[in-house]
């Protein structure tokens, strides 16, 4: 077992109704508030309209932020710093997904700096000023209420980078405010839980059995919730385990005591959503059961460990051997295939133009080439052909 | 689901060699620290040498509060609170396992209080003043390195309080500093961890799938890992789930999300240290399995939660219904039996002439009445019976 640090001190109010402390949390910073929201289907379904006449009720004055991408770029980054310095905010409350959550954290950052923004995103290092952000949670899936980091992409340099900024002070998780989140993204979001589960899961370790068992019960919740929540979109349960386990997931806390595993198809993805503006859980859905078929056969050594994903995930029994082991990921392809997104790139209309260039990229920290099974450039471009 | 607030700052730093950064944490505090340590294990095993010297050496002065008991005494916390408003001490340093924490904290919150110590104890609040924790834990047990709680005990008045002080600001958590703790105490320590991971799961919440996960998860680390410490003390991994097992077992997250069980074992046992002075985890592990076949026969509605125990803790196979419900707790029986302590009352010397004062104490705050299956004070005078 590998030495770990746990340190994540955002305070996580779950449940029914929990925005109902909203101002007494803010009025903790200040009266100035930045509101960071997405795309406006928080206008569609209310929860725009409750929040900001709940904070104006209460002596507030809100400037906003709006239009975060889905993919937030370094030009909204930019925007929300200059709203912050020009008018003195006192804290930045993100209202929506993870992409809106990350937006506001550097958002909060960049507001204690002069420098470049993209320079401020490409030097990531934790402990930098910021102000307090405060989120509100509206769908479930890249756990950036429970960490310190934030995805920035840089369109004009096609990048895409993972920064470190501040942990969020207080992040509200309503379950019921993503009854309203359509089956499509309640989907890519639990393959995007499921795939931060999985990259901690599938490593060399195999002595830190507590992050193993997490990562399991983590798959396991996404397994029996997802079908549940697109069948019955306000299933309270459904709603509220996927969006802890979306917390958990990412938080590092199933990578604790593990070699860290490189998670390559989180650095794959990443490089394809800065190339082409896609769904980053449904790349990741695509990409995962492909990765685990070249890499079973690439290094049988893995065998055991997929023994153990089939066995411990997917309740499969059977003799151990390779056999049981292709069979937990069929498992997982057939689950995957049934949650309504795609399941190959030529269906969201991807060729094989840029795989040479998104392969060479995804390798930039080692994340391929040295990660659970070493991958070369090559063989990131098959795996790419294998999803077309 | 029910609603939840996870918090937990302390940052806790895991593995071989963390306590170097020992200095570098303290001196975020001050220069003026106080010791507090237990029995004197920390003299014979070179704990206590390494750390003075290490904290001589870089400019600390430091005070001692020693002796602390296994079951912290009031009278312990009023001694360490003089010390550090005689001496202007800027941190507290607890080394040792949850008894010397526990009186860690209660020490640091009462340098702030010039009340009546015990007074100060039963009056649990969050968010009191408090002079910074840090901790090194050497004994895996209580996880009280990683929550805000200390129990108290009054020898005076026969009770022993749980109050909310406040959290460790570092746990330095070394699993190479408990190979030189005794198998008598690596499994007593172990008893009152499976004993967290069993209260959170045996609940009426069926829901909680994660909180139910992680139970478990916790669960098999021990049952797995307690005999390999109990055969070969330094095996590394095996200490090392344990102790990270005892910090998320009782910091809530197995509870999260589930009715409040009321942890029954615990309330009684408790009452029993406050009357004999036992060992806390021996207790749990007598009592628990009594328990357990008591309100299994009591209330068989509860049946399935005990099947899933038998399937997910103990790898039992079969079909549902009281058969199997039953051979999970016979598991446990054999699992407690085979771990060198004390599996009766009689075994160590005690009698019935007590129980109805223990059963009534026990329930004070309702944890035996309003509990996973309700008991009155006859219900728990007849489970303890059971244990002579």
């Amino acid at each position: 077992m590998e030495n770990f640090t746990h340190y994540i001190p955002t305070e996580l109010r779950f449940g029914k109704g929990v925005t109902e402390r909203l101002p007494e949390v803010l009025s903790r910073f200040g009266k100035n508030i930045l509101l960071v929201y997405g795309g406006g289907s928080i206008k569609h379904n209310g929860i725009y309209d409750r929040i900001t006449s709940q904070l104006s009720d209460n002596g507030f004055t809100l400037f906003e932020c709006a239009g975060v991408e889905p993919n937030p770029r370094v030009s909204t980054v930019e925007r929300g710093a200059a709203i912050c310095k020009n008018n003195l905010i006192d804290a930045v409350l993100a209202v929506g997904g993870g992409s809106v959550i990350d937006c506001a954290k550097a958002i909060a950052t960049a507001a204690f700096n002069d420098d470049d923004a993209w320079d401020m995103v490409l030097h990531s290092k934790p402990g930098r000023k910021s102000l307090p952000v405060i989120t509100v949670l509206t769908m479930s899936a890249t756990g950036s209420e429970f960490d310190n980091k934030g995805v920035i992409s840089n369109p004009e340099t096609k990048e895409k980078y993972s920064s470190v900024f501040s942990y969020p002070v207080v992040s509200f998780c309503d379950p019921t405010l993503t009854y309203s989140v359509p089956p499509y993204q309640t989907a890519c979001g639990s393959a995007d839980i499921l795939s931060h589960a999985m990259e901690a899961y599938f490593s060399r370790t195999d002595t830190s059995e507590i992050s193993d068992g997490i990562a399991e019960t983590l798959m396991r919740a996404v397994i029996h919730n997802l079908p549940i929540a697109l069948k019955e979109p306000d299933n309270y349960d459904a709603r509220a385990n996927l969006m802890w386990a979306s917390s958990i997931a990412c938080s590092g806390i199933p990578d604790y005591g593990k070699i860290y595993p490189g998670k390559t198809c989180h650095a794959i993805g990443h490089e394809f959503s800065a190339v082409y503006d896609s769904t980053h859980g449904e790349v990741l859905a695509i990409l995962t059961p492909r990765w685990m078929r070249f890499i079973l056969t690439k290094d049988p050594s893995v065998t055991s460990r997929f023994t153990r994903f089939a066995r411990r995930v997917w309740d499969l029994t059977g003799e151990d051997g390779s056999g049981l082991a292709f069979h937990g990921i069929e498992c997982l392809e057939q689950f995957l295939g049934g949650i309504g997104i795609a399941t190959s790139f030529s269906q969201l209309g991807i060729d094989d133009r840029h795989f040479t260039e998104i392969a060479r990229h995804a390798d930039l920290r080692g994340r391929c080439s040295n990660s659970f099974v070493p991958l070369s450039e090559n063989d990131v471009i098959e795996i790419l052909r294998n999803c077309l």
